[in-house]
């Protein structure tokens, strides 16, 4: 199973694509779209769509898993985090990918352990379950690993209490 | 000038197009889009991206104009408002259309000289602008009118403030 993980933003929206099965993943690809802040905010979206799209056909995920974003979360940022992570459910559903949202409290214990790890922990064992050299940079990057390792290990599970409930 | 005033919404999303000039405006076509709430999200944005395109392929608007989203507003549904909105703006910013968001204070401004006037009375001024028999029903669709009069009222005034700015 091929998963793409989405930390959505409209300054940086990171991306991560790992392949695998409950406890064991790869890494496949990671990077961060960004957009300048000084861009007119339809322009900043389309130019995440794109980003993203291009990273759909060159990476066929099987699904994609974007951070749950709370309106209790940093008010300032909070309405450009939902309308980039918009984007990118709406790229995903539109080629009938299924999309998963997961909390941050959610990312983190899958990864960690630890629902209230800090960033250097996430990035840590992002590293460490990935078989890499260091944690991926920037932390955006990082968390999309996180959010795409979460959804492998949760969807087995998921998918059975989904068969169960139908 | 046309435009395509959009009160962004997942389960009721208003859409209503005016035509005109300040202080001259005649409807065109006034709508809401709806989504079920027990379909998946990526799903209901897909689909109300469907209907907006509809929208910008059948009315062919200069400009769209936007409901900016508060985080501070009702917490429960803000997300989804968010959501829906970057849909609209997307929608509109790939098609190269300006976007421009009002607040719902600019726009009760606009279209009944109080920022602080209620959806009746609000409702009745869009009647009365548009020459209508009565209030639009239900009141998202009153809203995207109110949204697109107020884009029409105050687009020379920023038209004059951006060719200042520049």
């Amino acid at each position: 199973m091929r998963v793409l993980g989405v930390d959505p933003g409209l300054t940086r929206l990171g991306l991560g694509v790992v392949d695998g099965r409950p406890g064991r993943a790869t890494l496949i690809a990671v990077g961060v779209a960004r957009t300048p802040s000084d861009m007119a905010l339809g322009l900043r979206l389309v130019s995440l769509e794109t980003e993203i799209e291009a990273w759909l056909d060159l990476h066929r995920p099987d699904a994609v898993a974007v951070e749950r974003v709370f309106a209790q979360a940093n008010v300032r940022t909070v309405m450009g985090t939902a309308q980039a992570g918009a984007v990118a459910i709406v790229c995903a559903a539109r080629r009938g990918l299924p999309v998963v949202l997961h909390t941050p409290s959610e990312v983190k214990a899958a990864v960690t352990g630890s629902g209230r790890a800090d960033k250097a922990q996430v990035g840590a064992m992002v590293a460490r379950l990935l078989r890499l050299d260091g944690p991926p940079k920037p932390a955006d990057a990082a968390d999309a690993l996180a959010l795409a390792i979460c959804h492998l290990w949760r969807a087995p599970a998921q998918a059975r209490l989904a068969a169960a409930l139908a």
